[in-house]
């Protein structure tokens, strides 16, 4: 059984991530992981669904032990992916979605070198202002923080592979582009070392 | 205009690279490169579509010129792709299929670092001898020569960047295969390093 590849997805707010992902984790060869988090469950969130809500003593014994494949801090909670689960995945031959932010993709990247990672963006700038405008349900100085939060995030797209634009009505086809560099990246040489070996003896 | 890839496709006898490059040519966005060479036309052979056929003076001049983009000598015969077409082309934001071997594409990627680099295989040696043995139109002798080479040039598999199977009647899903290749190629961070000042600019 080939292992899954892991798959790092950030996007700033006005990306899209969220119906991109949807898209992707609709096959059966992709699976989401389940952050674990310190900090209180919202309204409607669902212990196992929207996250794993631990304390923050089991958080930081994990953290210890290596159970964390890569973990952030943010606003006094910590965020961080079970690395159990993840490895479950992958040794099943399942591609995992890690749907977090810079910090902690470059986390993973440093650990996981064999991760991908996909930066998801709106097509510009002013499209991203507009979308996070147009939702109408956020404080303008909310929108001011999102934005300027976002050109923090893009000033580091550097940290990784790949880059897919979310054109308006174009989910499905970026996530048809995420999967073609799932695909594309399966067959590379460098993730298929022994090819030559494997052709002659079949 | 966003340059277009340099895609090179190597394939042994028998990995149906004939059809697979023939469904990529059928694409707007696809020109095949017409090599030179200074064999002698065979019958059915056209000038300019099948090769260019120069004189060996001619060809050396281009080589002394900086004119071959790569070209190789076999079996007394100069073969090689000439640049000022390929340049042409790859200006004008189309991707250029050359189809050479092994050695071509290792010049190739020495000169040109972006040039993609696909092995194109039958889904394993068995096959591939039950392919060259179904065709019925070639000596034993012309078929164990075949194989030989195959077994020599998928010695020089890591040469290469990806290595794509073709499946028993799946041409397309291999064309396809390398289509998504191309498109995650064109997606990396590598080939966009100004990605955030262009995101941010518009």
């Amino acid at each position: 059984m080939k292992k899954g590849l892991l798959i790092v997805i950030s996007g700033p707010a006005g990306s899209g991530k969220g119906t991109v992902n949807a898209h992707l984790l609709a096959r059966e060869d992709f699976v989401y992981s389940v952050s674990a988090t310190t900090r209180a469950p919202r309204p409607g969130e669902i212990n196992g669904v929207n996250y794993h809500f631990i304390t923050k003593e089991d958080f930081l014994h994990r953290i210890e032990h290596g159970d964390m494949l890569e973990y952030t801090e943010y606003c006094g909670n910590y965020y961080g992916t079970p690395k159990k689960e993840a490895e479950e995945v992958l040794q099943a031959g399942k591609n995992l979605i890690l749907e977090i932010e810079v910090e902690g993709a470059r986390n993973v990247k440093t650990k996981y070198p064999d991760a991908v990672l996909v930066l998801l963006l709106p097509p510009s700038y002013s499209v991203q202002e507009k979308r996070l405008r147009g939702r109408g349900t956020e404080t303008e100085e909310k929108i001011l923080e999102r934005l300027a939060r976002a050109k923090e995030e893009i000033l580091c797209a550097d940290a990784y592979d790949y880059v897919v634009y979310n054109y308006d009505g174009c989910d499905t086809e970026a996530a048809e582009q995420i999967l073609g560099i799932v695909n594309a990246e399966k067959c590379s040489l460098r993730r298929n070392p022994t090819v030559a070996e494997d052709y002659l003896r079949t």
